[in-house]
């Protein structure tokens, strides 16, 4: 029984003619391998820029139906381009669209969700000894519309495929090596960790390590799809392999530290201490499908009976975000509204971080001797996460890097680019 | 009860941004017209021909799946954009790939013919008060393959669409005024053809006059499709509209004249006069799918028993033709092949050529007069082509465009390019 493989390669791996053809030298290595082979690419270099340049010339607010509909044609370019060169090198190579494969999605446009992949023509395909490149980033619903995925589109339908083709494993090809336990453009000696759970994956994107967008990493746990992220240009370099924290041995406290300056701090003085008030205020939020990340409730002051709730929403949902509020604050009678988007969240994570007491204290004092004022703390079972002045977040993320000894002896070699999703 | 009017729109009406901002317009005008619109669009200005690089950079003999797969992504941005720009002018509109029509398609990738048309998705948008933007020149196979029309494809789109939806009209738009008694290039004083029959069209088109594909036109007139033929950039010129010739009036004997150098000559010298041996002959270049144009044989030779048979293909057609004939020459025991590029097929077209044996006569007087010697001559029922040398077709061209009086007394104003296709 042969093995299948799914590899994925982003917009900078195929940004020309040359570099396809070496997409092609890689696949073709793996299928040297002995394994069936299915390979997902995105949108050349800056294609969808191009794109999206064009369609705000057009048309300032275009309808995401129909930016779904400009957007994949990038991957559909990428496809034809990176088959016919598996072909020119000798090997037999088929493209498919979302379309064509069924790579069902939800009926939302410019953020979906697949719901189901069919597997019968990629197996088939297989079989009759093909290597199958699939446009990554799109999908259809069942009525043909089509459908894409939003950030991180291309690694989610990588590992969706994985999944449904119960594949040996799913490999992300990137520009950078692999995961590392910090930013290594800000701790230069930053160590690659050579395996990380999707637990620590999933906090560590979601603390600003965007080398995989979350969704891909949730729906590698939720399917058991051991993932890789390596390096396009080094192939020897095995990069971070993803997989559950049972298959791990568990060593250091602390895996990794992130900063994540993508978001903003709002206040939101003086609301009412009556029940159900914060209900109202989040839920409205929700509605508007504004994602809100620490939240913090100060007491009651006795003397005015109202609460000071903050929390922290990305920069892109700032102006939505303002909209409810005016709306909110009228309902629930609140005092000012304030912004801080000066702020950047600093986090540390560690799968083995449960059951050991002395970590989060150890966060504390570091910032603190390092005259860091904290302004919010959120907890999870293996994350502890501090709001931070923005200009503190280097120097931050080194003292924390220094005192859980992530750090290793060789300096990393860094690339300027993250991966493109 | 609505009328369903079908516009199709070349790459270089929707070459950039502001050019689709004013296809818009265009169809929108249609639409408040009170009439239902469907349109028809190519790629963007040069994208196929970037696409076509990049694919022979990467496999200087790509599969025409992948090629089909690569070039119908050019007319898939062309729509979505278009249908933004009609957004933004406040109407509502929607594209459609070939594949979420349902524009079937024999199974033959590069120049597939299109066998069916769906039209419940349309009729449905259309009852909506959309206004439809379609993908030209892609069809899809019964099994969801990918495909393409070949040259001219998106005006058969169009005249396919119109068929299928029964429309009142289907509007070619382009950077010509319609279609002139010749090539307004070479004689300027050449007349815009109010009206022309799809005979006439089908000779002229064949006959090098490319303003629109005999596909096209043979398509309408299977169809009874009224076809016009208008400039993007004049509205208020009517063109010129191609209907049924029992539909028309007819004053002239000859329509048009037209010249064409895009074909070479082929002699294939003392090949054995026993029968079937031109059939050998032309039965291995059809399987080929090599078109072979005029044909001549010449009188056996008593002594030799042998023919000279002579024959046109396109240049195009050349290399493959000449591979060809190296097999069938040592099958039939033939002499040399002889080939002359520096020919040109000078033809005069008109429906009302039929019962009038004059005209046959003074052509070739007029070319005598003129000096210029007759290689080919071939003739079918509304047209007359003689093979001459082609330095001296516009010569021909002129001479016959002054006998037969097609000339108008004004110049007629030229732009530079041939619409695309």
């Amino acid at each position: 029984m042969r093995k299948v493989i799914v590899q994925k390669f982003g917009g900078t791996s195929v940004a020309d003619t040359e570099k396809i053809k070496n997409v092609a030298k890689t696949v073709i290595r793996e299928k040297n391998n002995g394994n069936d082979v299915v390979v997902v690419v995105s949108a050349m270099g800056h294609t969808t820029d191009h794109l999206v340049k064009m369609a705000h010339d057009i048309n300032p607010n275009p309808s995401s139906r129909e930016m779904d509909m400009l957007l994949s044609t990038g991957e559909c370019v990428s496809i034809a381009l990176l088959t016919m060169a598996i072909q020119a090198q000798g090997h037999k190579a088929v493209s498919f669209n979302a379309s064509q494969i069924g790579i069902l999605t939800e009926n939302v446009h410019s953020k979906a969700r697949i719901v189901d992949i069919k597997t019968e023509k990629l197996k088939k395909n297989l079989d009759e000894g093909n290597i199958i490149v699939v446009a990554g980033f799109q999908g259809v619903t069942e009525d043909g519309e089509i459908t894409t995925l939003g950030r991180g589109g291309s690694d989610t339908s990588a590992v969706a495929l994985a999944a449904a083709l119960n594949a040996e494993r799913c490999d992300i090809y990137t520009d950078v090596e692999g995961v590392y336990t910090t930013d290594p453009r800000v701790v230069p000696n930053a160590s690659r960790l050579d395996i990380v759970s999707y637990e620590e994956m999933l906090e560590l994107a979601h603390a600003g390590a965007n080398v995989l967008h979350p969704r891909s990493v949730e729906t590698a746990k939720q399917y058991s799809v051991p993932l890789r992220v390596r390096s396009s240009f080094k192939l020897d370099n095995m990069g971070t392999l993803i997989v559950g924290v049972e298959q791990m041995e568990i060593n250091k406290p602390v895996t990794g530290v992130a900063a994540d300056s993508s978001q903003v701090r709002i206040v939101v003085c003086e609301v009412p201490d009556t029940p159900g008030e914060a209900a109202t205020l989040f839920t409205c939020l929700a509605k508007e499908n504004v994602s809100v990340d620490m939240i913090i409730q100060s007491y009651a002051r006795k003397e005015s009976k109202t609460n000071d709730i903050a929390f922290t929403v990305t920069k892109e949902d700032l102006p939505k975000t303002l909209e409810v509020l005016e709306v909110v604050k009228k309902k629930l009678n609140a005092g000012d509204i304030k912004i801080d988007e000066d702020i950047s969240k600093v986090s540390i994570i560690g799968a083995g971080m449960i059951d050991r007491p002395g970590i989060a204290s150890t966060m504390f004092q570091t910032l603190a001797d390092a005259g860091i004022n904290i302004k919010m703390i959120s907890t999870s079972e293996i994350k502890i996460s501090c709001l931070i002045n923005k200009e503190d977040d280097t120097k931050a993320v080194k003292a924390l890097h220094d005192v859980f000894q992530l750090g290793c002896d060789e300096v990393a070699e860094v690339k300027g680019t993250l991966p493109d999703v």
